[in-house]
């Protein structure tokens, strides 16, 4: 998409700190990184997000940052690695893969609530009833 | 494994508020929900993380989300849906689905940080470097 800043950034119009590309996806270091080292893996072609994106583009991009969970974990000593789709910001389907210490810092997690009695069930069916239609 | 709370609860040995099953992967509400309708995907068989899930079952389980996630945007009015892996807590591969909003008064992403001059280029290294071995 000619306005896509990533669209550009894979077709390396705009420079990026390149790490890895093949025909289907592209990774690259995120500019504003949560640790050092944090990287993005898009498709190549333009999904505006996770849910517009075909099953075997899917597949590339979750086994290539699987493969790059790996490589930064030991790269980069990370104690862990999370990965994640927000589904906000830049429209442009892109997994964020990012190298985690047990002392950086950062919350795990969001905060979590608690379902009242009967709460858990009538959510269940909504979603249970969405997957039927 | 014997001993894991996400194997009993897709072999049923534990309750839950089973959504969806399959061959290969269970779908069920998280206990503690970052918002009401967060799921939490998992495989059957036991891998321990992202990193020792094979291929198949890794594609699997993540276009299993992407459906959960068209799913559950409709069925819950979300704004939109965050993908999650956190890489700690229960030693049980799982992908979270959550239903966000606008409003929810969550935290986008963790905070960032800025690359100082070079620092960029080292880091690339680092991670080209661990991709060669």
């Amino acid at each position: 998409m000619s306005d896509c800043v990533f669209c550009k950034i894979a077709a390396k119009e705009i420079p990026s700190e390149m790490i890895y590309e093949d025909r289907d996806v592209f990774v690259f270091l995120d500019l504003n990184p949560v640790n050092y080292g944090h990287i993005l893996i898009i498709p190549k072609k333009h999904f505006k997000t996770m849910l517009e994106t075909p099953e075997d583009i899917l597949g590339k991009v979750f086994s290539t940052s699987k493969k790059f969970m790996k490589t930064i974990q030991k790269a980069l000593d990370a104690d862990f690695v999370a990965l994640t789709v927000v589904g906000t910001d830049v429209p442009h389907f892109h997994v964020h893969v990012i190298p985690r210490y047990f002392n950086d810092g950062l919350a795990g997690f969001w905060p979590t609530k608690k379902y009242e009695p009967g709460q858990m069930k009538k959510f269940g069916d909504k979603i249970r009833k969405g997957v039927k239609k």
